[in-house]
């Protein structure tokens, strides 16, 4: 009997994050085999490619006799020319019209498809999550950046130049903090894990009852998103307030995503968006609150079910993608 | 020689506005061969389709040998369940579940295609406008609601249930005024006709400065979005205060339009959208202060050239979609 063995061929993936790489070797299912993470020492993008060129070398070592697609999918940061491979602005790490495909596929030896890590998470969501026979499905990662990843129809909405999704810069305050991409009150600027710390911060110096001071002594610097979060699970009530306050202006962001998109599942994701119920709860109450009851009735909420691997995965699903092309393409 | 004859066949077309019909009959091509408005006097959906019914009677009459396709398209307030032919919910009619497909077709006698108003004033942008070979394409109509109609490569873009596109009802102020969907700050409260003329209301209290007190005389109660536009056009710097608050909000809105679908052209129509350059220039400039720099590079905004026909055009066009279904199907 003839069976699809679905470890005849590898292929390799890479998300880029907080000046890290994770990279995966998958088999044809998506399933991760191997995995390793790099550091990027000084977050330009030769030492990015570096870093990357080693990764996979690490990882390729450990593979046996499989074959491996000869192409790396790659999810990164910022606004990503797809058709060109070059990523146009990513005020995250201060890119600026870099051939990032050009100098992965010089660097590696192998062909390179650069998208921008929330439209791969996106991907993940749909062909590896839980999300079966869903077509209109919206990714949204939340970390140091954020932006979605829209699903329609069973496929990445790209938009005229392929920067459809840019959710982290959409006004929520039309007077709020100034933005390094120019407007005020983005998204960004109030739900990322950066803005979660400072706002701790801030908060942190009116008020002695919590044990935040407790978790990171006399270090305001050390205060994290995740600092935060784990003070509100403990049931501390001003990090509490501050996850609320998060929620809130998340809430606002979705409520207008269900009423402009009508999707059926929005996926968060990424270091923020993955943290559960204690954001969850909150956050589905200022959705409903704020979305019409008609759109909103064919949408549900959720935290991704692939975690950190949301990125990962869906960059090797861009190979995966062009599997049968690469294995029988003439060389 | 054949020659394709548009004139063969004719087709119907109408939109609901303010407790009106606008009814036309376009050719293949959807050239306006017939038109007619009818008020719907007291708004409800039974009197609705009664003088449908009648608008539809005049125009026919008025029609020589020419067939007319056995169907009509109709573009009407509210969320709209296409599949079923349901108006869900329309707000600003006040009509709630109401299964108007069934209605029409009752009460006409042919096949009735119905849609949101502002979805078939995209398709009519799209196919009959001077967008040729575009395939991403935002119209925004705002009159006494704000909607857009999304294409997306060439087709409507509907969502989950058919509700993608509420842009009325997105937040834009969160602590803005309280609007019938429950929700606060919609972009609908501050920009629709409605709202303008209220804004003009409370600043006509504080100014003695402006000619809308010539235009008006003693009565606030006459002052509407026209009048407005209309002193501003003539210089009256408080009336050009209120179309740039309206530009701004609505700008906001606009550029989350931007950095969510990166489309090629966002076409503005509806009695107050259709205004031209005095709510076009400010707008595009609150649009360039707040939009990514990349997306919006991609990105133009025009007025409507198809005007207060969009609507009527639009819903024809959902008849002639069809068309070859309907020239040869079997009776």
């Amino acid at each position: 009997m003839l069976k699809f063995n679905p470890n005849t061929a590898l292929a390799l993936g890479a998300r880029m994050r907080d000046h890290e790489w994770g990279i995966v070797i998958t088999n044809l299912n998506a399933q991760i085999l191997h995995q390793i993470n790099v550091p990027i020492t000084d977050g330009t993008p030769e030492t990015a490619v570096k870093a990357l060129k080693q990764g996979v070398a690490t990882l390729k070592s450990q593979v046996g006799r499989q074959k491996i697609l000869p192409a790396i999918g790659l999810g990164t940061p910022g606004l990503v020319d797809m058709h060109a491979g070059v990523i146009k602005t990513a005020v995250d790490v201060s890119w600026f019209d870099v051939p990032f495909r050009e100098m992965v596929e010089a660097s590696l030896g192998m062909k390179a498809f650069v998208t921008n890590r929330s439209k791969v998470g996106a991907l993940a969501e749909l062909w590896h999550g839980a999300n079966q026979g869903i077509k209109e499905l919206i990714y949204v990662s939340i970390g140091t950046g954020v932006a979605a990843g829209i699903i329609h129809e069973g496929k990445l909405f790209m938009g005229a130049n392929s920067s459809a999704g840019e959710l982290g810069h959409v006004t929520i305050l039309p007077d709020g903090p100034l933005c390094p991409c120019g407007n005020k009150g983005c998204l960004q600027q109030l739900v990322s894990g950066v803005a979660i710390a400072n706002r701790a911060r801030e908060k942190l110096r009116q008020s002695d009852d919590t044990i935040l001071h407790a978790l990171i002594g006399t270090h305001p610097e050390r205060i994290t998103a995740d600092v935060v979060f784990q003070a509100a699970e403990q049931g501390d009530s001003l990090a509490k307030e501050i996850i609320d306050e998060t929620a809130m202006y998340l809430g606002i962001a979705l409520a207008n995503v269900v009423n402009l998109f009508n999707p059926e599942l929005i996926v968060l994701g990424g270091p923020v968006g993955q943290k559960g119920e204690i954001l969850l709860e909150p956050l589905q109450a200022e959705v409903r609150r704020r979305a019409m009851a008609y759109p909103l009735s064919a949408t549900r909420i959720i935290t991704t079910v692939l975690g950190p691997n949301a990125g990962t995965v869906g960059a090797a699903t861009l190979v995966l993608q062009r599997a049968s092309d690469l294995l029988f393409e003439r060389t």
